[in-house]
């Protein structure tokens, strides 16, 4: 009896795994070092290893493992080739051939932000919806797309790439993707913060953000939470901003609802406050009553995502 | 041996049919008028009547007939219920539903819009591709998206509305849905010739627009390929903003080709010349490649997107 699945999610620094049973339940999860030497070649063998060492502990024939997912840091097809992974160093190949090759089960890929959001759809944040949005708000801002229960990978795995949406056409500052406006500049971590900055640059107004030694976005949430008037007018720019983008893909996708994360999501409930009302008046009306929540697996979406691609496709 | 099957666009003054053959020649094509009357209740009987007419006098036999695609003027979700078409007097009912009873043949519906865009990748400007967006402007901006070869229907039937992207914060007048700055008030035919209107307004260099008794989006595109400079103006702002718009589409659901239809689209391939840029200036670089393509199906393309429904899913 097939009962049970492996999600691998592989970032710069560690691989995560979990063992998962079929109803979602993690039953396990265990990191292992990613070895980025000689252009990566060395990630898959060592995961490999990891899944058979742990089948093996536990006593777990192949006969019982439904297959294993993994979701990878950069553009992965629908076929599971991944186009130039530069974190990993890696190059173009297909990850479910050369880890089947060494693993005799079934494996299936994709993108790794991509990845989180079919976690967050499957046993998270948007559990019981076959169509959302995820939106990771950290150093950057990725994002990941359901439709119908399944991932939008696109033509060229970049699907779901909103950080991306041109947003503010008077940017002189240029984004990590060389292109200007981004709404990547504004709603990510490193947003909030350039945000506060300009807005503190402006005038002399008092506020608590003043007397922070280093600012971050935490301390823009916390003086907004704390009503400091100046970091509420930077929350107003953060939604504007971000209701903004987020009714752009809302006019191509009308998810049933928005599923945010990352570190600026630990804000919590109170962002809703200032994206709600910018996503309302942009926003095209038939796709007006799309929901808002927090995404729920944090660090581990990338896992549960990778174990629901084996079991729920 | 099933061979054909039927594609119905309903439209609010005909309903266009096409009898199609399983590789996708219309064999035949025929009208009849939309009856709005009594909220809209004859439209499905007088489709019904039509089809068996036109079975009989083909000597057609039900064992013969893959089933009936329907497009409908209005949001369709998945299963075909249609939500308040306005444009021919209809509540909220499932049309297969009331069709399958009257035809005893297999109905599947969906959005007019969306099913275009789908016959428009099954045998027009986006044959051979799975991942396309059709954009059509014409009075407004209609779009439809076709992810893996299946629409893109949205959690509730807004699914490509992307005439309603907010692209312009300083615009004063509404849009037909209210919203101010929306895609369609600048790229439509009708946008077109607000564009026109506002930057002949501004000066009085000579143009050969400012002779024409009345404006169109086609009196534009015909002084821009006279080389008009004003003209010139007026497309590369039209460009700018399309180009725009779609960069933002882009980021969302990264397509392989834009398949650009409508009343505006008749200029031809120098449309492109306008959008490209603009596109290729905000556009993710993971998205830059995909290609520009104008429609080929013209208003067929609805019938063929509704047999297709029947033939290909």
């Amino acid at each position: 009896m097939k009962e049970y699945a492996i999600g691998v999610d592989i970032g710069g620094t560690t691989v995560k795994l979990g063992l998962f049973d079929r109803q979602g339940q993690v039953l396990e999860k265990w990191e292992i070092p990613t070895v980025k030497e000689d252009q990566g070649s060395h990630i898959l063998p060592d995961i490999a290893a990891a899944v058979k060492d742990r089948m093996a502990s536990r006593g777990l024939t192949k006969d019982e493992i439904l297959g294993v997912g993994v979701g990878a840091p950069g553009p992965v097809d629908t076929e599971g080739t991944v186009y130039k992974a530069v974190n990993l160093g890696w190059d173009v190949f297909n990850i479910p051939q050369v880890l089947q090759a060494q693993l005799d089960l079934p494996v299936k890929a994709a993108n790794d932000a991509n990845v989180a959001a079919f976690g967050e759809m499957w046993q998270g944040g948007g559990k019981g919806h076959a169509n959302i949005v995820a939106v990771t708000l950290g150093t950057g801002v990725g994002g990941g797309i359901i439709v119908n229960g399944s991932i939008l990978t696109g033509a060229t795995g970049a699907g779901g790439e909103i950080g991306h949406i041109h947003i503010e056409d008077n940017e002189p500052d240029p984004c990590g993707c060389q292109n200007h406006g981004c709404l990547e500049q504004y709603a990510s971590a490193t947003g909030v913060v350039r945000l506060a900055r300009r807005r503190l640059a402006q005038d002399q107004e008092p506020s608590i953000l003043r007397s922070r030694s280093e600012l971050s976005a935490k301390a823009v949430w916390d003086a907004v939470k704390a009503e400091d008037r100046v970091a509420v007018q930077i929350a107003k720019q953060f939604g504007e901003y971000l209701g903004k983008g987020l009714a752009a893909v809302a006019a191509v996708v009308n998810p049933e609802v928005f599923v945010i994360g990352g570190g600026v999501s630990k804000a919590g409930e109170i962002l809703f406050d200032y994206i709600r009302p910018a996503y309302e008046k942009y926003v095209f009306h038939g796709c007006r009553n799309a929901r808002f929540a927090l995404a729920t697996l944090g660090n581990d979406a990338g896992i549960f995502g990778a174990a629901g691609l084996i079991i729920n496709e």
